[in-house]
């Protein structure tokens, strides 16, 4: 089983995995071909993952068969496992834990060559109620305390699979990031009374340069201090703290801002690697006045090196204003 | 003048460098072939760099000709500018400041085939020295508050020069990431009233399961919560918060464990693209009681995906004990 440890300095919180027992010369020969041919998430090969936990299918098909329009499968090789205890226990000086959690796989479509971005805003919108109703499904289980919803794009960005999909993790624990968040958020919501991102919404709108998208409910901007080009983030204009409050009509309307920003990325980069990201509030928390839910997008198109790594400073080459500007200007068909 | 921008939520400082002025079409492009031929750190090229603020020449040499055995320039591509004032100002709810800094290269040796660790000790020693004289030199300036020396090598790891090289950056604030370590290492401190660095150099050496070497002044091991597999920690074994406290005869011991735990790694991983990060206290810090300087060292042989850049949370595949038993048993010529 895998184990959660804890960094005693900086508390950040590591999941250590050897199942996905790695050794030197896996690492050693670095190659980075995608790998083409035989696919484990297209239809007919249901049998290779394990069962499904969902679908969306046509009458009458059975599970693990063909005829899905969206599959929800548990990780063939999970990060964390679903059985047993958390066992919180110190070693030392060091905290770790049993690597309980969940991870699962969310396959977007059935056709291999299809992009999110360009499948139809039906199906898009089907996703992002799977999303919801996996994480509502997941938040249920008392081990569990965060849940993160990811999608990753290309092998730079870490994508050991070309076919189209998302992932669904839950931890024990939330993560440092999420935590620096919520401190952040608290901290601001303390001294003003009011939300920081919707201060931010409102100064991003007007001042319109670093202003992607907008419709009725989201916005899409370049944000201020942008650690990496074109890093982009989606928001919902009104006050929200969890992705699970969504209601009926913001489907359609995130669905449409998620498709087109991601098309004005494909448009700009050339269809680039990306990592996306759901940040919302923790499970147990109620609607929080001081945190927000969004989406961070965030283009692998740069090398992140020593320096970044050693300081959690980032040197980004392309302004974010600039960002914008040629997000903007994409002519959407 | 590039900009320093903080974000408003989780406080983290970014350089936006429009200098380095990158296109969409300059990302589009994600070549990774290692660029051969022309070199501008090689002898006899030295009017192509700026010009030198220290060198160790050859008697009778002339500052930028050859006959240098170490060579400090300042970067041609300076990710901050040394002219001008830090001029912090909000801007609605956002701050930033001028891109004021110091960003200079250390060329390591004038052989361009030559790696770090295959050097003879005797010019580990003199770079080690380099780096605390430039260090002590920069730290003079007031506006600077924090100096990071680092090393990329290998492309993947960000290095766009194959010649080998470290750098140093002086910065008008201090990263978060130290501010975490500082943090975090003054909370242990409180409470137990003892370096949280020493009480981890003291149970690792007890328990010997992650230690890759030690000698009489230092000691490198992989530590508890490694985010990357083969995550290799480097630490005076006398407690010290600055690297500028270094002195005489451990630059002889530093030298020797830095070279062999470099060795080692490029043994086990066939020579990894890898980043090298000093960890020291801020500038102006008298020594402080809960901060111990050390190197961090990050071979690049995974990629960090969506989950990771979302959550702070990572997920390492190889467990640091069976890093460090690799590690330990390289036979070193």
């Amino acid at each position: 089983m895998s184990e959660l440890r804890k960094d005693p300095i900086v508390g950040r919180w590591v999941i250590i995995s050897p199942e996905r027992g790695k050794r030197p010369s896996d690492y050693a020969s670095r190659k980075t071909e995608k790998k083409e041919g035989f696919c484990p998430l297209c239809p007919g090969n249901e049998s290779l993952t394990p069962p499904e936990v969902f679908a969306f299918r046509k009458d009458r098909t059975d599970p693990d068969g063909p005829g899905w329009n969206i599959r929800v499968v548990p990780n063939k090789f999970p990060a964390l496992s679903s059985e047993g205890e958390t066992n919180r226990q110190c070693v030392g000086i060091y905290d770790k834990m049993n690597g309980i959690g969940a991870h699962e796989v969310v396959i977007e479509t059935p056709d291999h060559g299809a992009e999110l971005p360009n499948l139809p805003l039906s199906s898009i919108k089907k996703i992002l109620f799977v999303f919801k109703m996996r994480t509502e499904e997941l938040a249920k289980d008392p081990r569990f305390r965060y849940i993160v919803i990811f999608k990753n794009r290309g092998l730079e960005a870490g994508a050991s699979l070309q076919h189209s999909h998302s992932q669904i993790i839950a931890l024990p624990i939330v993560p440092k990031r999420i935590l620096e968040e919520l401190k952040g958020g608290k901290r601001y919501y303390r001294d003003h009374d009011r939300c920081i991102f919707c201060e931010m919404i409102e100064q991003e709108a007007q001042l319109g340069m670093r202003l992607i998208e907008e419709n009725k409910d989201f916005v899409s901007f370049s944000p201020f201090a942008a650690r990496f080009p074109f890093e982009t983030w989606i928001l919902p204009r009104f006050h929200a703290s969890s992705y699970s409050t969504i209601r009926q009509p913001q489907y359609q309307t995130l669905a449409e801002i998620l498709s087109s920003t991601l098309k004005r990325l494909d448009e700009v980069l050339v269809e680039p690697p990306y990592n996306m990201v759901f940040h919302t509030a923790p499970i147990m928390d109620e609607e929080l006045p001081y945190f927000h839910w969004h989406i961070e997008i965030i283009p692998k198109v740069t090398r992140v090196a020593g320096f970044e790594w050693g300081t959690g400073f980032y040197i980004n080459p392309t302004p974010p204003e600039q960002s914008a500007a040629y997000l903007r200007e994409v002519a959407l068909s």
